[in-house]
């Protein structure tokens, strides 16, 4: 049982396609705004991408064997590689971003929601450059599958097996019966939640260029802006407000909100994870806003709290959009900060990071672990939502939380070789692997990631698409038990 | 089912007999050195120790039931709790150590073999005073309660119950079938290091009290140093190397030490764990050796070699002795150690840490979940030293991690009050937590723990003896669980 080598190349074909339909509103905006340079740019992807994608679905015939999970993981992982690296291709003709690893690094981050950047005058772009830049991570922040999938359910009842290669999650929820239903559905609330915040940003005296940009890099939580100095650009707080409003609603796991239609709003509060991810909010802004007021960081509570609330909904919905240099508060409310960027958002949200379910059950396990030694006998179990979690997903959760964390240490010893201090490289690899985007010091809000070295941008790149299909998807392909045929 | 309080009280009658005991080394010491002060001082505290002890042990008569593994947990906690507090008296009555909390945290520092210190002229201090803070290291390294195990096996077949508290570790291994046989042997190996490290030491033309002293702080991977430059005093590399060897050899399970005298050489180099311990040795020595000569930081080979071989093994054994200001090292070289204090040492040594076989477990079970997310229906199990890990172990190894990781969290947010960097904040927590001694910036191997607050010098305290028995013992005390009898 080898790779479904006919089926991954068709699959790419139709990749391509998509690819190259997803950068005609790019193109459209670069008319608009008469960008000819930008437009050529658009135009030579394109059109490359679009006879090429014909070209594999035409000459390689539909394989007749079934797809193995084995053949989703590498899809997914080569989908994701291959819209990076052709979707950085734009920014290099057109002289936005000259070199092409500059360019791979910011378009990594756009699709990966990561948000962190390696422009230091953002404002200079072509504003259609700006466009495709936030537009990528709103294809990214749903999923790209799940959005192939929307668009073309007739590509089979594979689905299902490779979406759950791309948001693996401890469990994968299915709302509809054939997953084709179900991404359509997931890409409805998505849509709606877009509409509403462009409508509402607008309302805020934004216009429709800047609202677009902005709701692609909350919704996606993705966090790319295009003002150097993000959020802060606006200084009206009712902007502030409708922006946390959204990173925090698509911090939420998204199947809840059909919960929320069908059986109504007192069965999603139940949720744990949801539960947990309020209590991780409300918690951190209370802490966080008290300890700006009272190290006289904010002089009135209502700028305190507008902030904390801003910036904790940022963190750890890993979006990354800032109102205030959150490296300049106390040492109390960065510490916090730092740890929300390790627990990140609901599973099945856009958002990145562990995921709060996987933290909710590792401390349900050092709880049951106590019990464990104060009764070694005793049967002891771990429930979710008032449901055993079987000793196989607890094991899952484990090894995924192990596998971070193994990868945090890797990322960090490679981009020490930059020789910046510790705390700039461990979270300028805490921000790329969990698609948060800002990290501290050297990679801090009012900073970027310029600095590093080409070897450590293509790292912090791939760490990034890692982070985005959680690990195992993308590392799988670099085990030697993958290639090896023998051993299935 | 409550706890044994009979028991617990009577038990800690027989530890201020011990404690007694083993401040009479440093008396002697006192005596010799003509230091009337200090001599009071230790007096002062024997004499109630001694009589408290004694009216302890007449007063309560010896529980009939037979006690649980509940009240070894209580008794381990209290014991070292004891130990702590009541060892820091010396230090205040003779005016060494001023304020209590000071005194405190060094005993802890002390009796966890952490190493950090709070003192800013430590070479001011008595010369009795000194031996008996490193003197703490040596009763702290194989254990406490051990050590009274190996003193009183009349204490009773409850010495397994209570040492496995002492040293939960993945499993406990018995050599000896009755457990006072084997804390007598595990004594016998770890007297016999340290009467080799003194002579071979005394050959370097060390002074017997520096010997004892730097033995003391060695054997028990302790890392207190009667000089405010630690082991860069010593300018010979003879002394550097012989400290080096046995820090390397502390932080292997000394179990392995009995099956090298019954089963030889080979069957020891087969141990997982020690394969892994030394590959980070060699591994780490190599890399942090070629990044100091490239970067320049040390101009010949030899100088390279020994300062990076020691101050690795000084780190993964959690000792804490430098020759070297490490932190001014390039940044790979330093995250290089900050990976090693995460590690830690093997097993059933005198190290502190995560240890290495959780490591190795760990890595294991990230390997198996690639391989059942390529083949969810295949039986992977994990095998270590040829022999299937149990569920259940694999299960507290992961607790165990969880648990540490969690802790070093609220641990920074505590420490975080003070206001230091990140790095200062999070390191000073890895330190203490493992029972390493020092960390970076802030408090890095030239600076010391003076710094911080009263409040977070208890807490630092505190996570030295809760590191050094390894969370559970320690943090059960605070679950709810352990208290309710009704419960149980």
């Amino acid at each position: 049982m080898t790779v479904n080598f006919n089926w991954v190349a068709r699959m790419m074909g139709y990749l391509l396609l998509v690819l190259a339909c997803s950068m005609l509103p790019a193109l459209i905006v670069a008319a608009v705004c008469n960008e000819s340079g930008a437009l050529m740019s658009f135009l030579y992807t394109i059109l490359p991408c679009f006879c090429l994608g014909i070209i594999l679905i035409r000459s390689i015939r539909p394989s007749l064997t079934k797809i193995k999970s084995r053949d989703g993981f590498l899809i997914v992982s080569l989908c994701w590689l291959l819209f990076s690296i052709v979707g950085a291709v734009p920014f290099v003709l057109s002289g936005a971003i000259p070199r092409y690893v500059d360019a791979f690094f910011e378009t990594c981050s756009g699709f990966s929601t990561t948000g962190s950047s390696i422009l230091t005058d953002i404002e200079s772009l072509p504003r259609s450059m700006l466009f495709w830049r936030s537009f990528t991570h709103w294809l990214g922040g749903m999923g790209i599958i799940v959005f192939v999938m929307a668009l073309l359910p007739s590509i089979g009842t594979s689905g299902q097996l490779i979406a759950s290669a791309e948001t693996p999650g401890p469990t994968l929820e299915k709302v509809s019966a054939r997953f084709s239903d179900t991404a359509k559905k997931l890409y409805l609330v998505y849509l709606l939640f877009t509409v509403m915040e462009v409508i509402l940003l607008m309302l805020g005296d934004m216009s429709l260029y800047d609202a677009l940009l902005h709701t692609f890099g909350t919704v996606g939580t993705g966090g790319l802006s295009s003002y150097n100095d993000s959020i802060a650009h606006f200084t009206n707080p009712y902007i502030h407000w409708v922006i946390f409003l959204f990173m925090t609603l698509c911090g939420i796991n998204f199947n809840l909100y059909f919960v929320l239609v069908r059986r109504g709003i007192r069965r999603v509060l139940q949720d744990s994870e949801l539960k947990l991810y309020l209590l991780l909010i409300g918690g951190a802004i209370a802490l966080i806003t008290v300890n700006l007021l009272a190290s006289g960081t904010y002089e009135n509570v209502s700028d305190g709290l507008r902030n904390a609330s801003f910036q904790v909904s940022s963190i750890i919905t890993t979006t990354g959009y800032v109102t205030a240099d959150f490296d300049q508060w106390p040492t109390f409310s960065r510490m916090i900060l730092l740890l929300l960027m390790l627990t990140g958002a609901c599973s099945s949200s856009t958002g990145g990071g562990v995921k709060i379910v996987r933290i909710l059950v590792s401390l349900k396990l050092v709880r049951r672990g106590i019990s464990l030694k104060l009764h070694p006998n005793r049967v002891v179990t771990v429930t979710l939502n008032r449901h055993q979690v079987p000793q196989e997903v607890a094991t899952n959760i484990a090894n995924f939380v192990f596998f971070y964390i193994f990868v945090v240490f890797a990322g960090t010893v490679l981009i020490a070789f930059n020789n910046f201090d510790l705390m700039t490289t461990f979270s300028s690899v805490v921000a790329c692997l969990g698609n948060i985007g800002p990290g501290f010091n050297l990679v801090g809000p009012s900073m970027n990631f310029s600095i590093f070295s080409d070897f450590s941008k293509v790292v912090l790149s791939l760490l990034m698409i890692a982070g985005r299909l959680e690990l195992f998807t993308f590392f799988m392909l670099f085990s030697p038990h993958y290639w090896n045929s023998n051993k299935a």
